[in-house]
């Protein structure tokens, strides 16, 4: 392998498979980066068992391709190499024993290689009939709704968002099993069988942040076991969670005793100046008291002191609610709304509370209320 | 205690004191602000025995002072509340059962009180002579020497910066007894007695933070246990370093047999990349070898691979030079330097390396060579 290339676009693809590459020191061959140089251009792939991340630099960005052939390279240094390099055209050569010479003018690193053939063979074959998203409506399922995945790996099913598909539409749905978030999306097309999955928030994050241009697509190509996305020059393979995702169409009621409107900047503000009085070991609890017009939230930290905020409000009828709920959660759910208004809507004191945007988002928050008697 | 005051305003003295508000938890006390309201205005103080910090609110700053008084409050609680209020009339009243009542239109919040007569008394008055530096020159020293004290507390005297005054003469030092960072400044006026203090390099690094205009003066006032800092409408006190602090003066050799310059990018880059290939563990290691018109810097990990880097330099005479240092201890004395060139200067690769910009500036830095062999 040898080839000539400008720093800067090395570094670009770099910054993609860098995230492919295991933290992990327990597998040196996950800690790789394979180079695959051939007349077309260069691959660029890594992987860790869990997500694989594959980029293509074309030939007409590489400044020359001069004998093609693979290497694997050790991810991390020949990261840290090429973003410390000047912005210069940068020399890559395979050298004897199987080294690699990485040089410009006045440095040149060698690099000892791993052996190809150590390399897991990754399977990125296209499958016949990808959904197709725009790059901010995925970015926008992810920030709506990862937060309200678990964190714990007592349930690993909760720990991922579960997408639905059922002919064109598509409910993306992460829950703790305290609060839940949903975001329901129509596709373009029908899909032939119904969808369900569940994608690791961790790796859709990962994903989302490689996102460059808010209008280009993405491609899912789903399987039983992994989903491949495929968007501009990057191919990015993510494992699948194992298990049923649990039933949660008939947590969320479709009709409501008790409908408050507010502002959304008020009732955070409110909300976080009234989580100051209250304690993370109680989860954060705070009381609510809706009357006519207004609504009182309150908390107290005994040996402390205590806190009252007011907010004006309207209700569609003349019933009240007092209930009790953790400010942090209801902050993680208001802040997903992209309105200037907020619904809250209530049955009793014990179900759960719905929050949702005054525009027609497709966007559902729940949560679970807290009991303090 | 009764008074308005603009968010704002309020706000800006609690990002002052709160730096005196001790983390820890141990003397419930030391985590308080107290606040005395005086027909002149309102002084704030907090003290976390190490350091205490005091500032003043002018009167005319106050929409309106209708009770004076003391009281002392919980520093972190107090410090969030009047954090997350909107920027409007804050009205602060001490209430029925020593609590403290903060309120606007929608928001109130009681805060319990602690006893007035429980927080330390801190004697913050002044020396005759201060010594009056311009606040940016301060910032300078701690920016030059504070990386070099240590902060180990093994030999507490050295995880300060020791200002050492003779006549119109100071010194300022810092070091680890690997490296030294040494700055001279000229004063405006000659001391009466010879002063020798060594101040904790992190209470220096709270006070040049505080600092808000370059041009501004800052008056040391030094005392035997004791420094306090006046500025702005500031008062710091800091505790001093007991014990002698070593005698470094023999250290710095006044000739030189080789003496190199360079570009202080260039070597600063080369030893950047060259680190990538070093271990933590062996001190960041770096080889570095002079030629005619050239340095080649270089190191290796046996198991990763090598590196070599080329910077051109200027040398005065034949002499040439084979030394090996550590490169995080030289990019952060090369950190320090303003100018374009620097000069590297050698007696043995046993013997301290002196690094100095091309510019009079004052400062010297120190590093001890590595033994390699």
């Amino acid at each position: 392998m040898k080839l000539k290339i400008k720093q800067n676009i090395l570094m670009e693809h770099l910054n993609y498979v860098i995230k492919g590459v295991s933290n992990k020191n327990l597998i040196p061959i996950l800690n790789c980066i394979k180079f695959e140089l051939t007349n077309e251009g260069l691959y660029l792939t890594s992987t860790d068992n869990d997500i694989a991340i594959k980029t293509f630099i074309d030939k007409k960005d590489i400044e020359s391709i001069d004998v093609t052939g693979e290497i694997v390279i050790s991810g991390r240094y020949i990261f840290d190499i090429i973003r410390k390099l000047p912005n210069t055209i940068i020399n890559i050569e395979e050298v004897v024993d199987s080294r690699l010479y990485i040089y410009t003018e006045k440095s040149s690193f060698y690099l000892n290689c791993n052996l190809v053939s150590d390399f897991p063979s990754i399977d990125l074959s296209d499958h016949k009939s990808p959904i197709i998203l725009d790059q901010k409506v995925l970015k926008m399922i992810y920030n709506q709704t990862s937060f309200a995945s678990s964190t714990q790996e007592t349930r690993p099913i909760l720990t991922g968002i579960n997408f639905k598909i059922t002919e064109d539409k598509m409910e993306c749905t992460a829950t703790d099993s305290y609060r839940l978030a949903k975001k329901e999306i129509l596709l373009n097309t029908k899909v032939e069988e119904d969808i369900n999955v569940t994608i690791p928030t961790k790796n859709l994050g990962e994903l989302v942040k490689m996102f460059i241009n808010d209008e280009d697509k993405v491609y899912l190509h789903i399987f039983n076991n992994k989903i491949i996305f495929k968007f501009n020059n990057i191919i990015m393979l993510s494992s699948l969670i194992n298990g049923t995702y649990p039933d949660t169409s008939k947590l969320i009621p479709n009709q409501f005793k008790i409908m408050i409107q507010t502002n959304l900047n008020d009732i955070y503000n409110a909300i976080d100046r009234a989580s100051l009085l209250t304690n993370e070991t109680e989860k954060n609890t705070i009381r609510f008291e809706s009357y006519k017009d207004e609504v009182i939230i309150s908390s107290n930290i005994p040996e402390i002191g205590n806190v009252e905020e007011k907010i004006s409000i309207k209700k569609q009828d003349e019933h009240d609610i007092k209930i009790s709920f953790s400010s942090k959660y209801m902050m993680d759910a208001l802040k997903t709304l992209e309105s200037e208004e907020v619904h809250l809507l209530f049955n009793s004191e014990i179900t759960p509370i719905i929050i949702k945007g005054s525009s027609n988002d497709q966007l559902t928050q729940l949560i679970l209320p807290i009991k303090t008697y």
